[in-house]
């Protein structure tokens, strides 16, 4: 927890164009040139065997620690990443890549399509978590990165980290899936298809068609403010709002009354200025087709030497530690090395970005323990 | 369980007219002539001694029982209400009262403003559980019935049910609260908002003035594929529909994948066809609004005879079940007789329609021994 923050950073852009230009996607449909968005912090060595690649949620973008020029608002995990932090920048070269699909500097909706010099819109192929990890792997290649020291996410972060074990097992050393499942349940499949019903049924959508002309906002905003609930727990809630008023005594009218009704207004409203609803779309679809349950985590008589750590919040019912378990139980039926931590946090799904102390502990003993067998098998 | 069906039944029409010819709500507002739909089943005796009010929830009616005329579909706790059920029509008299505030025939937003002729929309005041209750006590009072048997009802209508104590103790002999609260937690207010919000934030809602042009459905229905989460559990919803899909493959687009996106698509689209959106809003601000919490349940001092059984489902997230325990330990608090069974269902909040059996044991039971205990006081 101790050391001074990693300071100011931008954001650096890769952009790859396979022979023609283009990257075949799991729909079969391709797609090209990619750019992706990302950051980096510290310092890659010599031996280019210290490198952490951080992998974000729903949400969430390139820029995970550190600050912006002029911007007082620090990256998503800055509480995590940097000096004497959970992810060490003295000791590690950290990355965060933006997620294919997004709106934060990657290739995604909003992009120009080079075949008709407008946004893609719906032209834009339907993309899944295997297709996002495709893309971070060139990434990772530029760097001329044979085997990162670990991949590490939270929600849809860690579909990824799973996602990267599953393709490319042999280039990762360690793997931390935090909050996550191997694959989404009917009632996660169903909160995200209300939110993209939420967005498509705001006419301001147009079939997605809306770039240069009014947002669909008002629908991505009920949609958002529906995740909040998501993301929160019940006790979380009431301790942060309990039934507090904003005024004393009931409006009698549709104005907010409570706290809690303000907070969610604010939080859509604040969503949909900073977020592409066709990218929402896309995103969740992606979650909704992830699925590497049961035996397709890991492939029989495959033997795989990365050691893995599963974090999972008591508290968090979006991603129930049920699904942690079931990681857990998979990776241990296939002999693959892992512990599980289980943090009797209140905080929800949310947990994984506010429980540094705990989060912090757990993940830098396990990064120095991996860094160092690393080290000691050559 | 056993016993045939009430057969063919149809809803009645209660008006009233307080001189002058209006009912003082808790917002202070004055609300009149009221006219409140009802259907009553069984016979009232001559000590009319026999009479139970059943309540309903949020998008409930007054036909809880039997058939309308050329109508398939039995009411909505048919399987309850009948010769030989749960609430059995050979030996009580069964009143099933719509809400003030609602669609289903009573005054609500869409009913005429005879101050205007036309329907109040947003005119309508904001009404609360205790509004409701007050109409519904002039139900009774029509029928010269002193004192209620009983008073049961489940989500919604288990407020109705606390309310009715609160206001009435004196006239209900016993109450059946069903899977409710004693007030809405932040989270249970937050669902409401987003639910809102989506009505509102569809063009077509225009401030409540859509009467007569197109409804606001869109919205309502994306309100409504939320609600339908929430009244599932994790686990009904894994046995309902795991990741059945609507075809072999994934569609790679936005249409329908997932059976349970079809499914919360179909309770959507079918609920704006039966539901007023502005009652969708009312109803669920004043859901929002009760709070008999704490001392407010029972005033000191007060020496209540009304007996109580609280139901509460293991499996239901939307009210848990600690708010079940809390509404027992509010009424042991003050020495009212309590009898509380949780019954370990894994349909979620949806278990108060559908838990048949266990439901009819426990509530055939309770009312047997509550109507006895009174004939022999006389």
């Amino acid at each position: 927890m101790k050391g001074k923050g990693i300071g100011e950073v931008s954001v650096k852009y890769f952009t790859f164009a396979e022979p023609p230009e283009e990257l075949v996607l799991t729909s079969g449909q391709k797609l090209g040139p990619i750019t992706l968005a990302y950051e980096a912090y510290g310092e890659l060595n010599q031996k280019k065997d210290n490198a952490i690649l951080i992998l974000h949620a729903l949400s969430g973008d390139a820029h995970a620690a550190g600050f912006h020029k002029d911007d007082r608002k620090p990256g998503w995990w800055d509480m995590m990443i940097g000096p004497g932090k959970a992810f060490d920048t003295d000791k590690y070269f950290v990355i965060c890549s933006n997620i294919l699909g997004g709106c934060k500097g990657s290739t995604g909706p909003s992009s120009i399509n080079p075949q008709t010099d407008k946004p893609y819109g719906l032209d834009f192929p339907i993309i899944t978590i295997a297709d996002m990890v495709n893309a971070q792997k060139k990434l990772i290649d530029s760097f001329r990165i044979k085997k990162l020291l670990s991949v590490v996410g939270g929600s849809m972060g860690g579909m990824q980290v799973l996602q990267w074990f599953k393709s490319y097992s042999n280039n990762i050393c360690s793997a931390i899936p935090i909050a996550t499942a191997l694959k989404h349940s009917p009632q996660q499949i169903a909160f995200d298809e209300v939110g993209r019903q939420a967005v498509m049924a705001d006419p301001d959508w147009q079939k997605g068609d809306y770039y240069g002309r009014a947002k669909p906002e008002r629908g991505l905003a009920v949609a958002r403010m529906m995740g909040h609930i998501t993301y929160m727990s019940d006790a979380s809630m009431e301790k942060k709002f309990s039934r507090r008023m904003k005024n004393k005594n009931y409006s009698y009218t549709f104005k907010t009354d409570f706290e809690v009704e303000g907070y969610l207004q604010y939080k859509g409203d604040s969503f949909v200025k900073r977020f592409d609803p066709n990218s929402y779309l896309y995103i969740t679809k992606a979650m909704d087709y992830f699925d590497l349950s049961g035996e397709k985590l890991v492939t029989e008589g495959d033997e795989s030497e990365t050691r893995f750590m599963v974090i999972g919040f008591k508290s968090d019912w979006l991603y129930p530690i049920y699904q942690s378990r079931e990681i857990v139980n998979q990776l241990k039926y296939r002999r693959v090395g892992v512990t599980y931590c289980e943090i009797p946090s209140t905080y929800g799904h949310d947990a994984f970005l506010l429980e540094v102390r705990e989060q912090t502990h757990l993940i830098k003993h396990f990064l120095s323990s991996v860094y160092k067998d690393k080290k000691n098998e050559k």
